[in-house]
């Protein structure tokens, strides 16, 4: 390959990796939208301990665990590249990855991923997880359960050569179940086994409505998502292929739109109300759908997975409301829900749709909630049994802010006395 | 064309389409920080109303309409490729568009300049708009006056061919008048028809200061919209040509940053305060002032066109005052203001000034003044004699968060009690 | 060099330049969330200052006087190649700079640069600073102080040559000492000229902890800033050569989480409290750190300097203090501590480590400290007896905002009633 094209690429693909970056704002904002203001502090420095330690274990030996040379198809679970990271020979020229990119940006590139998954918890547990139990259970699920589930598919692994009929491998483009259902079963076991915020549902089973403290910053949070995604499935091309990349942008901003509007127009005859909130989860909605397919679907396919996403955002946070799931940000609706979704479309829509894909979508999606929700299980009823998952409940009511932290989010904020 | 520069010039146009999205943000971070806390959800609603509806339009027939295939010099206004869209062939190679872009790319890029009329409009009703109305306006102005207003310069329309002397055609890089004035008619008509907010003039005439709700947001939209600005224009040299696409980024920047200190200096001696709102809105009027020429001066001249920008808010702003045409965020005073100016600026300045080329530009200025101040006077006093167009007094003094969303845009936001 | 490559190269460049010019409102949001709510609009206004009337310097003089052909090895203080900016011959084709950018770029990247230096200033003198005399300095210093220092390095002045033994020349990649060092003497000169804010120091000599107002404003600045750093170190290697670009962003990154790790663990042990803004600070000392050599590093050895960079910035917050110097965002400990560490680092770490290089490097920092503290005391002290440089204790009490803007930041900002 030409030198240029291989800049290119190599630019597209650090783009991408900037943009996947940012998405940790979108998702801080996202959440302390949504949540309380006592809590804020507490939420921003989880995700700020989510990008830097889950950068560092990635460097550790994520990417070594995740990618670590298959030699046959096995489920990883005993390979291991070795700590630290070193790029091999030839990582540097087009002979590496097609050219599309150098080992460096490779690293990056997945690096940023690594941490979107425990970013996902963070929001569903917040305002009473107890942070030390969040941190060893962060290291574990970012170091090494969500590396060994994306070997499976994007390592070369099982996943990838699962095949039945006449399907060729499951098939998730960007990570609808490698990434977000990743996040989302950790998030729905956490949130099962934590238990619900104080004064969230009433002894009649009825749900209060626990409103977070600034729509702004939540609107922020989903625009800057937004954003990111044209890294996230833009990046997943792993080169700048002209029509690859556009027509995933496309995909992934018509399924985003999509996904709004449907949440939003099932929200306002259900609820006779224009819900923001609900419009916005419906963007995230329409993204997550689209991601295990952006690159095989036709705008009109783009368009209907993303207002079935939608849909199934308002559905779905009713129903975990309904079971007593307390997720304060909706992400279980958002990453678990149309994740599973998104990956299930991929063998209805698209390039690959048939009965036999759909089989093994749905062998992936259960692989992958099997092995993550045990995992997560696991971990997290050791950490409850010894060091607690939970926060005191008076901590709780006055909140995290202060109690873990010992500041307010906006110690010196006034109102205008003018 | 070689496959490295077919891949570097898509590179650039779809990081161009992510900027100009993000501008979404940059809209309405300013807009909420230059209105009243109480309508802040209000607000943002429309804003991501605007986005996702505007591109589901422009899927649907937006970009058709717009891009329709002129056979001969004529007003478009019957001209309809079709609903949907569907990449032509060879859409995805460097035959199309010179190689500048893929068609899925083009798209997207012109889909994100379609929402942009609408935002703007969005702005200068914002405090007592009534929803539903200003829906039904986003859907048939974003959808259908946009549209056409652009194919007859984008399109190859007939503005694109009017010539009269030495000029040969209209000349609107990136969108002064076709992108901002088309959106700046339809706001000062809309604020001509809805009236003044309450508590905005008083009987004498003289005009109350209302101010906005945070600064903080207002002054991080103008930096994001400068951002998204280098798309806007960087884009509007539709390939990567490195030496357009840097003077276009050096010009827009040199503008604004000129626009910025001359509104700054000329408040400061008309007003003796150093005025943020000001130095902000002169910012955008500089960048709004170089779009219609980005390409085409030099940077001496970018600098003079952006100061005379920026005197051009200051007294636009206060006239609109006078008039009692009362825009929350200044929206009239910078889009259309000096969109009219930076229109008219091509003729005075830079490689195509001439009195016919100017005279050419008053002609496209007045023919769009024409068409979108008739098109948006029509669509809002048939929804004002139908639906009505205005909240009620109530609902406006008491905010239209409350009554529309039922919700608080800071429900949860406390003082620290510490 | 062909076309595409030059054009992929120019692409990158112009990417960089958004993404530096974006760190202006990461700047923004640290500093205003760092400071009382009192003083928001006053900082946002001389951050707006910094980046307009910055690049118009830059734009007038200051690119010339940064870049003006050395003959022979000087101090370059009398060299000036003239007003204004204008392409020389050739500057848009790759014969310019290896065919890394055109000269436009190469004058945008350079002049969002620029403005970097006074932001630094800013964020320190903040709260008390009188304002005029605050954009005198402002402008000296960006038109005239930086562009000198930025010469002897970048300009290919004395420092570029300065060698001893092994060591051939100084090395200072992206500017931990040419910009972030440049900015921080000026800091520790203004802060040390101001004096602390009233009620930082008790009469005992304890300090007072003077908490700002927006953590989420925090947060947000750091992570733009972050991502910013890809421009700022990304760009520095002036084009888009996949390995070094590559290298460059996993050294950047990995720095940044090292150094807010080790920030944080060391302020948890040592004041047992999990610190949101030392955890954010280290990240931007990590930052700083590597910028130096963020070219020359191998993953591992970025991660030890970040983790120095994040030890430094605990103790040199605390250390300033001791000093009684009050500085409000701790942009002295960042920029000027970690910026000496870094530069230092090239001799130690990395592939021109040798002992030589240390005493180059050591030169190099001593030289910067030397001319940027004698200018900025002369300048300051110049201010001081003649128009002052700090507001009145009265303003000063009741804030900025209202005396010098007349405005209160979140003017119409109320609480919940409901």
């Amino acid at each position: 390959m030409e030198t240029a094209l291989f800049t290119a690429n190599n630019i597209w693909m650090m783009l991408c990796t900037g943009l996947v970056f940012f998405m940790h704002l979108g998702f801080s904002f996202l959440e302390i939208g949504l949540t309380r203001q006592k809590n804020t502090i507490n939420i921003l420095f989880k995700n700020i301990f989510i990008i830097t330690v889950g950068l560092l274990l990635y460097y550790i030996g994520g990417f070594n665990l995740m990618y670590p040379g298959f030699e046959d198809d096995d489920l990883g679970l005993l390979k291991f590249a070795g700590f630290g990271i070193a790029a091999p020979d030839g990582g540097m020229t087009p002979a590496y990855a097609d050219g599309g990119y150098t080992w460096w940006t490779d690293f990056l590139f997945q690096g940023m991923f690594a941490a979107t998954a425990a970013t996902i918890v963070s929001g569903a547990v917040a305002e009473r997880v107890k942070l030390q139990a969040f941190f060893i259970f962060t290291i574990i699920y970012v170091g090494i359960v969500y590396p060994i589930a994306g070997s499976w598919q994007w390592g070369g692994g099982f996943l990838s050569t699962l095949s039945y009929g006449s399907a060729e491998g499951f098939y998730d483009f960007a990570g609808s179940t490698i990434v977000h259902s990743v996040g989302g079963w950790a998030a729905l076991i956490a949130v099962y086994l934590l238990g619900a915020r104080v004064g969230k549902y009433n002894e009649d089973g009825s749900a209060n409505a626990i409103t977070g403290h600034s729509m702004p910053f939540t609107t922020a949070g989903v625009l800057i998502l937004w954003l990111g995604w044209f890294g996230f499935n833009g990046g997943s091309v792993l080169s700048a292929d002209p029509e690859l990349t556009s027509l995933t942008l496309v995909t992934t901003s018509l399924a985003a739109a999509a996904g709004g509007v449907s949440a939003m127009t099932v929200a306002f005859f259900r609820y006779k109300n224009l819900d923001l909130t609900m419009f916005l989860n419906g963007i995230l909605g329409g993204l997550v759908s689209i991601t295990a397919g952006a690159d095989q679907m036709s705008p009109n396919e783009a368009v209907i997975i993303g207002i079935i996403g939608g849909i199934i955002i308002v559905f779905a946070v009713s129903l975990l409301d309904k079971l007593k799931l307390d997720d304060p940000v909706g992400a279980i609706a958002v990453h678990l829900g149309t994740g599973i979704w998104g990956t299930l479309a991929v063998g209805i829509f698209g390039g690959l749709a048939s009965f036999d894909q759909f089989l093994v979508q749905l062998a992936g999606v259960g692989a992958v909630a099997f092995f993550c929700s045990v995992s997560a299980f696991i971990i997290l009823v050791i950490l409850k049994k010894t060091i607690g998952i939970r926060v005191s409940r008076n901590e709780e009511v006055e909140g995290l802010d202060i109690h873990e932290h010992g500041m307010d989010a906006y110690p010196d904020f006034r109102l205008n006395q003018h």
